[in-house]
C-alpha cells in the first residue's frame, strides 16, 4: 500500500488584528495586520495611510525606506502591514502604527471611478446600483454592522426567555396572508408560493416548543414602490404559547426593545457615533392606546379628517407617533384592538366587541414596525372566522390540524428588520438599510 | 378633547416555569406552570400525569379532591397547573409536582388518532406527512432542539472570531452554482431565480467586513429524491478574507466543529441522552488528504475500482470515512485539491498543477457535509477561468465588479445544517432532521 501524505489541520489559535480597537490593546507592540487603503496623504519624507480594517480605520505612518513599499499603491488596494503600535492622542483611534513593511495583497484592476472615503456624494440610486463597491464606504457599511447588532439582540433576548429558534420552509403550498401579493413558481409540475411570512409554521411550533422565534427572509409581491416597502426582507418573528392575553406578547416586545437599545449602546457605540445616530429612549413602560380612541384623539388634536375608518393612513401613523411623543413622551406607541375587517383570519376577536380584535401594531417614529396579536386557538372558532372572511376551510387542511389537534392560547408578532434599522438610524428609505434591496425595478446586484 | 385611555405596557419581569429543569431549582416551592398532557396513569385515589413542558417532561401527582380537575382531561390537552415541587429520586427529573389545581386551557377538538408519547411507531412517511402533530413527540422535537444548538454554536464561534453576520437576498438574477438545478419565477415581468447559495453575496462582503457568515435558506431544483437531498435547506455559510491559503479556512472549520461538540455536550445533554446520541470526538487536529492520494489509497486498501476519476461516488465517500477512522482514528476527514473539472468557476486552481484546485470537502461519517476552498480574487484570472468553463464573462457583470474593484485573497465554505444534524444524531435520512422537508413529492405541510 502506498504511503499517504496526511496533513493534520489544527485549530487556528490566534486571530489576526482585525479591528481598530485591537490596536489600542497592544501599545508598543509590533503587530501584523491587513486592510484596505482608505486614503493616502503624502508629505515630504513622510506618508499617512488610513487603513480600513474589519471594523473602523487606523492611521499608518510611513517614513524612510518604508516609503518605497508605498510606490504604486492607491486607494482600494489591499495590504498586509507590519509595524509598531504607538499611542497618539491626535490620531482618530488614539493610536497609530509606525509601519516597518507594507505589502500589496490585492487590488482593483482598474480605477474605482469614485471616491469611497468620506460621505458618498453620488445619487441615491447610484449608491444602490453600485452596492458591490459602495458598501465598502465606512458610513454605508456601519449601518449593516449595526443591523447585525439588531439581530443579535433579538436572538439573545428571546433565547434568554426560553424561546426556541426554528427554520421554517420558504417554499409553501399556500400563503399565510392571502391576497395577490404573493410570488408563485413551478415546483416539479405543481404550483408553489414564496412564503409571505412564517405565520402558519411558527404557530405549528407552539405545541412543540411552547415559544419560538425565527429570523428569515419573507417575500411580498407588492407592486407599489414606496420608500417603506421592498419585496424581500428579513422578518424577526416571535410566537408564544400560554399567554393570558395579547398584552403578554406586547410585554415581551417591550423587553426586547429595551434590550436592543442597551446592546447597541454597549457594543456598537463606534458605529452609532460615526453615523451620528441618536437612539430612542425606551422606558420600562410603553404607552398603549386603542385604535378607536387614538383615531378620535388624533383627529381632534390635529384637526384632521381621515377617510379610512378601518385602517391607519400613513399620515395618521405619523400623527399618532407625534401624539405619543407630545402626550406621553415616548418614541414608541402601541395601537391595540384593530378592526377585524382589516386583520387576517387567524386574529382573535375581542370578546366585548367582535368587530374589533386582540391585535396590535407598534408604531415607532411615525411608522408601523410591528404587527401582532393573539391568535384563534379553538378549531370551531377558526373555521367560523375563515367563513366570515369568505375563505373556504377545506383549503386550509394542514393549518387547521393545529387547532384540530389542540394548541394552547398563543400570540406573536413580527418586526421587519430593515424597517426597524431604518427608523433606529433615522433614515427615510428602507433601501438604505437593506443590504441588497429588491423592489419592482431592482433585482441586481 | 376627549380623555384617552392609556394602558402602559411594562416589561415582563418574570418567566413562567417553562422547562423541567426549572423545577429542580425550586424544591418545596409552590409554582404555577403550563404544558401538554403527555400521559395519564390512574390508580385508586391517585393519578400520575406526565406533563410535556417547553423542554423535557415532569410528573404531576394528583390526590384527593384535585382528582376532580382531571375529569374529562386526556392526552394532548393543554393545562395550567399550580402545585408544590417535591424531591423524588424515583421520578424522571428527580422532582415531581403535587398538584393543587389543574385547569384545561386548550386541547384537541377530536381524538389525536395516534399515540404521541414514547417512540413513534408509524411509517416514516406518515411521520413526515403528519409533522404538525408528530413534532409534538418528545423524541422528534429533541432533534430540532439540538439543531437550534448547532446554529447557535455556529453563530457564537464565528462572532467570537470577528466575523460579521449578513442577510443576502434569495431572489437573484443569476445562479451562483450554474446548471439546471435552479428554481425560476416571474418577477414583475422579468425572470428571477431562487438563490442556490449566497456565494456571490458573501464574496461581495469580504472587502466590506473582511469576514462574514450567514444562516439562511438555499434552494436546489434537483430532480433526484435521495435520502441525503432535499430541495430547500438551511445553509451555514462562511467567507473569510486575508487568508494565506485554503488551509486557513479549514482551520476555522475545525475550530467550529470542536466548539459545536463542546456546546452540545454542555447545553443539550438532556436531548442527547433522550436520543441516545454518541457525539463524535474531534481532536485539535483533523486529518487532511489529497483527492488524488486518497482515491488511490482507498481503491488499494478496499480492493474497489471507481469509475469517476474527477469526483467521489457515494460509496467512495463511505470508504474514505472508514479509512480515516481506521488509519487516523477520526470521524472527520478533509479531502483537498479536487479536480478543477468538477469545481465551480470561482475556485482557485493549484499553482503546481492547474488541473487541481485549492478546494476541499469535509467528510463526516461517510458523507460530504462541507464544500469549500480558496476563491479566485484577481480579475484577469477570473475572466479566464469563466472562459475555460465555457461561460460568457459578460453574463457576470455584477459578480466581476468584485474582482474589478479589488478584493483580498479569500475563501470559505458552506455546511448544510440538516445534513450535519443528521450525521451528528446518527440518522439516515436528512428529512428526519429537516423541520418541514421539501422534496420532489413533498410541499406540505
Amino acid at each position: 500500500m502506498k504511503t499517504l501524505d496526511m496533513y493534520p489541520v489544527s485549530v487556528a489559535d490566534t486571530i489576526p488584528v482585525l479591528e481598530s480597537d485591537d490596536l489600542k490593546a497592544r501599545p508598543d507592540q509590533v503587530i501584523e495586520t491587513s486592510g484596505a487603503i482608505h486614503s493616502i496623504r503624502n508629505l515630504s519624507g513622510l506618508a499617512f495611510v488610513i487603513v480600513r480594517t474589519f471594523r473602523g480605520t487606523f492611521q499608518a505612518v510611513l517614513e524612510g525606506k518604508v516609503l518605497e513599499d508605498l510606490k504604486g499603491l492607491q486607494e482600494g488596494d489591499y495590504i498586509k502591514l507590519v509595524g509598531k503600535v504607538s499611542t497618539n492622542t491626535q490620531a482618530k483611534a488614539g493610536v497609530e502604527v509606525h509601519a516597518h513593511t507594507v505589502n500589496k495583497i490585492g487590488g482593483p484592476s482598474e480605477p474605482l471611478g469614485m471616491k469611497l472615503s468620506g460621505k458618498l456624494t453620488m445619487a441615491p440610486d447610484t449608491i444602490l446600483n453600485e452596492r458591490v463597491l459602495t458598501l465598502r464606504n465606512e458610513l454605508e457599511r456601519a449601518r449593516f454592522k449595526i443591523q447585525e447588532g439588531v439581530v443579535a439582540a433579538f436572538r439573545e433576548y428571546f433565547s434568554d426567555r426560553r424561546f426556541t429558534e426554528i427554520h421554517s420552509p420558504k417554499l409553501v403550498e399556500a400563503g399565510a396572508e392571502g391576497g395577490a401579493n404573493i410570488f408563485s413558481l413551478d415546483y416539479f409540475g405543481k404550483k408553489a408560493f414564496l412564503a409571505q411570512s412564517p405565520q402558519f409554521y411558527k404557530q405549528f411550533m407552539v405545541p412543540v416548543f411552547g415559544r419560538v422565534y425565527e429570523v428569515g427572509p419573507v417575500f411580498r409581491a407588492e407592486q407599489h414602490n414606496t420608500s417603506r416597502h421592498v419585496n424581500e426582507y428579513t422578518s424577526l418573528d416571535v410566537e408564544m404559547g400560554y399567554i393570558q392575553s395579547f398584552r403578554d406578547v406586547m410585554r415581551e416586545e417591550v423587553g426586547f426593545l429595551r434590550y436592543l437599545v442597551e446592546k447597541l449602546q454597549k457594543d456598537y457605540a463606534a458605529e452609532l457615533a460615526l453615523l451620528k445616530v441618536e437612539l430612542p429612549t425606551i422606558d420600562v413602560t410603553v404607552p398603549s392606546v386603542s385604535f378607536k380612541d387614538i383615531k378620535t384623539a388624533v383627529a381632534d388634536k390635529y384637526k384632521r379628517k381621515f377617510r379610512d375608518q378601518y385602517d391607519l393612513e400613513p399620515e395618521e401613523e405619523k400623527l399618532i407617533s407625534r401624539y405619543a411623543k407630545e402626550e406621553f413622551g415616548s418614541d414608541f406607541v402601541f395601537v391595540t384592538n384593530y378592526p377585524w375587517k382589516k386583520r387576517p383570519f387567524y386574529t382573535m376577536r375581542s370578546t366585548d366587541d367582535p368587530e374589533y380584535t386582540e391585535g396590535f401594531d407598534l408604531l415607532f417614529r411615525g411608522i408601523e414596525i410591528t404587527t401582532g396579536g393573539q391568535r384563534i386557538n379553538e378549531h370551531a372558532m377558526q373555521v367560523q372566522a375563515m367563513r366570515d372572511k369568505g375563505l373556504d376551510p377545506s383549503q386550509f387542511t394542514e393549518y387547521l390540524k393545529l387547532h384540530r389537534y389542540g394548541t394552547p392560547p398563543h400570540g406573536g408578532f413580527a418586526i421587519g428588520l430593515e424597517r426597524l434599522t431604518m427608523k433606529l438610524l433615522g433614515r427615510d428609505n428602507v433601501r438604505d438599510t437593506t443590504l441588497f434591496p429588491r423592489d419592482v425595478d431592482r433585482l441586481v446586484p
